[in-house]
């Protein structure tokens, strides 16, 4: 690849940094957005009011820092590296641990595709514990911690807003298994962020190439690309060539957490063939990727051989790539799922690394006919007895949720996953509230996004105009996130997060008085937003082409205050 | 304007007619969509079932039909002109009664922008009452009341689907008020179609040029197009220049009621000055778009001077045009809105034609941080008062609403709505869930409008993504209606309308038999989604680009069923 810097602006913003308070050192990264003044003209008094900057959640990383040269082929400055030898109980490996991991990083052939500086893997020594909620079940708030509750808190401060989200409150709820905070100490350059009912909801993304298409360069852009628009985690789902190497790649210039699936690399690793896959090669894939950096993994333990059937009566069979297989694998081999059979060993090797098991669900439904029904219930009630075992072992864990279904059973798939998993945090693909609009199916989900976010979702996993039918580029990618934004704020907003409607009221305020760009500057999608305002020529500041001088609402409005006084 | 047929045609649909049973003479115009067979194959043994078509709601009209030759200079054919004439109780004016129209009609620098066939109007003789509404208090089913009954159970006779929805039950809801069938005896092009809460949710579509773009041609086009996709009704907000010329092409050529908002026109005709707004001018300007063949009007009649001043503490002040300007008349004169003060006379007026009357929300909130506040509460229940005085003149009503709202106060909108207006169906711009997404305020808006239509909002006004910032292009009109169409059938399928899944379902069946061309054919938009299919090479109909041969979940789901055996 050739050098790349990816360098990620936003019109008349500036990236700052808050410290700690508990720890002076942490810095956390916001991107402050500028505005211009109000000015008010009466009685030829012309009178200029400084508007305040506002502060937003910024998932871009140092990308948008002016301050820090990023090149791709280095990969990101360590953030946390520092953080996580100073609380030791690590050890730095010699070599990797995995075979095939080691077999792909000495393959000459693979010059040319490979990330130039992978760095030597971390992994707990043996009998430690560093994995964030031992530490929060310990009592202790690690620096992490600490920088997500300033992250959570962006203009509460500066406001005087009240907040219920301390240090000591996001501890509390990673220690009870209500939120996790994704942080491989294998990928130092993730800034961390949490998942969980108390907090901001968040989007997760997924690029990945497959065996049809793709090149590394183009995913990592689209990594980068996702950071940008406010992706807050992003999964690799690559199915195609060289899936080491571009995770590598991927990993080590991601500034948000990484999630993948192991089951399709292992996958591959046996050509394809289903009945191949076996436990042993399962064990070195996770492995391989701990070693990586990737921060959490969606693992399709939920599938148990006496439910499979459950899925038969279905118009849609079984959508979940992963629980396809899965199901497949333990019916050829008449066998119960060695995912399920295994999944204490699997939370022994991501403790080692501190990464988080997302619990797929392998029998969500892929219609809305299909939604809350046995299969996908009886896969949830499995889910609450693993993340118990998970968490007995100090592995952070959630629930993996639908997929298909129309809004009058939203709500039961919420209340239902809040009980029987104990509180984990629940991580939905949308869900479709109806299955008949392919390529617009951003919009269809968001709906449903929006309302079980409110309900308590805490993670959305985002979908694009392209579900159905074909891989997300570059475009999709953003209209996916920006419509994912939009139902995590809204969701935010109906929570009740504080400080939640600062943002909104900005910018309504710079609607109103006129201040077209700092309307534009505070939207989630600034070029859109300035482009298609830019499609109407327009005689000034003072309307647009939507209504033309005399019908402008908002103008008549300002006419009608001054009348009144 | 050159001869144009807007020829509309949808790939493997057939328009069909579905006749009355109470009149066998009317003819229900509906899309079948045709399906190919599901074809498996298992130990070499070929099967081959056939799939029924699907019916879908058709708003095309005429456009779509093969067999109806569409010239926009003639208009299309009378509908329902001979059911009007053989009710009685009209007659055909020798001119029309406006004089702004009679002298617009015979200006001949307008030769070359006008209709070239211009009918004479219908007006209901002295002392007859000829609305919808009336007949259904006398307990008669109209030939409207049987269509819309048979259009709203599309799939249900052929499927067997038990529906509450009988002609019986349209009037019945007509003469209460909880619904309303637009439909002005001067514009029997318009296809009947029902708006209440205990039928499918609706959309509309704004279309219409301001002083400062569009002209003609191009809006017939957009109203065409919206009606292609799905849009309900049409609302033409023209504000440019020969607003009354162009409404005429629009209505001649629409197959769906056409609604306006008559104080536009009547602010032009006083050269902007709102100062100069008088009854005399509206009231002419009424009578103008009666006799034209305007649907309904959105009337800002529940603006009180007392209340003007309810908006003065919020961020946003009063984003409705109409509000805005009459807010401005009634502060400038100190006098109370002449719309308010004339509503029994508008409602006389509009009786003569069957023209509805739309409660225009003026004090709508136009932030979140506005929404659900005293201003908008306060123009709630005036329109509560209102909308009893208009059914006791067998006028047709229902009710605006907002705007900006936040999806934990969208509930109490609905409630309050139902409680304070008897009813009356509820009719909501979105609402918007968030204002930080300008660009992307179909979506914002179509997670509220989801939510609002299924807990009883009978229709919902589309916004496109060009919303706050400019005038929306044939494109914007094509995402606009898509999301709502989006919206509305969501709350269709969670409101639990009968027949509502039976597309979804249909859907998915031809997404998991890998039926391409079904599953794009039923689809809202079929070219978008056979567009992004296309994007990515496929080598067979197994799988697509998202996952290739190997990951393809539905294509291992069908695998998971035959090892099941």
């Amino acid at each position: 690849m050739e050098k790349k810097d990816f360098k990620l602006e936003f019109p008349n913003s500036e990236k700052t940094y808050i410290n700690g308070k508990i720890y002076p050192d942490i810095k956390v990264a916001m991107r402050k957005v500028k505005l211009t003044p109000t000015v008010t003209e009466e009685d030829g008094v012309r009178t200029v009011v400084e508007n305040d900057p506002i502060y937003v959640y910024d998932t871009s990383g140092p990308f948008s820092d002016p301050q820090v040269e990023v090149d791709c082929r280095k990969g990101l400055p360590s953030l946390r590296g520092a953080w996580v030898e100073e609380r030791g109980g690590i050890e730095r490996l010699s070599d990797f641990t995995s075979e095939y991991g080691r077999a792909r990083n000495r393959d000459k052939s693979l010059d040319a595709v490979r990330f130039p500086a992978i760095p030597l893997p971390l992994r707990a020594k043996e009998g430690s514990h560093i994995t964030q909620m031992y530490y929060a079940k310990k009592g202790i708030i690690t620096k992490e911690m600490e920088y997500v509750a300033i992250r959570e808190n962006m203009n509460c401060e500066a406001l005087g807003i009240p907040t219920h989200i301390t240090p000591e409150f996001v501890r509390d709820e990673i220690a009870a298994g209500r939120a996790v905070l994704p942080a491989n100490i294998n990928h130092p350059e993730a800034e961390p962020m949490i998942i969980g009912r108390g907090f901001m909801v968040k989007i997760n993304t997924n690029i990945g190439n497959s065996s049809t298409s793709s090149d590394i360069e183009s995913e990592v852009e689209k990594a980068v690309w996702s950071c940008r628009w406010g992706g807050d985690t992003l999964m690799d789902l690559s199915t195609g060539d060289n899936i080491h190497e571009t995770r590598e790649w991927i990993v080590r210039n991601c500034p948000v957490p990484v999630g993948t699936v192991p089951i399709y690399q292992a996958l591959e690793k046996v050509n394809g063939r289903v009945e191949d896959l076996n436990w042993e090669i399962y064990r070195d894939t996770l492995i391989e990727q701990c070693e990586q950096g990737v921060d959490y993994f969606t693992i399709h333990c939920g599938i148990r051989l006496h439910n499979v059937h459950l899925a038969d009566t279905r118009l849609c069979g079984i959508v979940s790539r992963g629980g396809s297989i899965m199901s497949k694998w333990c019916l050829i081999h008449k066998k119960e799922n060695f995912l399920y059979e295994h999944f204490d060993d699997i939370c022994d090797i991501l403790a080692q690394y501190d990464v988080a098991v997302s619990l797929g669900d392998g029998l969500r439904p892929g219609s809305i006919h299909d939604a809350n029904d046995a299969a996908q219930f009886a896969e949830l009630d499995t889910m609450g007895e693993l993340v118990q075992r998970a968490w007995e072992r100090n592995v952070q864990a959630f629930i993996e949720g639908p997929g298909h279904v129309p809004m009058h059973k939203i709500r039961e798939n919420m209340e239902r996953q809040i009980e029987k998993c104990h509180n984990a945090p629940f991580y939905t693909l949308g869900p479709l509230v109806t299955d008949v609009a392919p390529g617009y199916d951003h919009i269809t989900s968001a709906i449903g996004a929006a309302q079980i976010g409110w309900l308590g979702t805490a993670m959305l996993c985002y979908v694009t105009p392209k579900e159905h039918l074909g891989l997300p580029d570059r475009e999709d990618v953003r209209n996916g996130v920006i419509a994912y934004k939009i139902a995590a704020h809204a969701a935010d907003i109906a929570k009740g997060h504080p400080g939640a409607m600062v943002r909104d009221n900005a910018l309504s305020k710079a609607r109103y008085e006129f201040r077209w760009k700092d309307q534009f500057n505070l939207s989630f999608d600034p070029e859109r937003a300035l482009e298609y305002y830019k499609i109407g020529r327009h005689d000034n500041g003072e309307y647009c082409t939507m209504c033309g001088p005399h019908f402008c609402a908002m103008k008549l409005s300002h006419d009608v205050r001054k009348c009144d006084k």
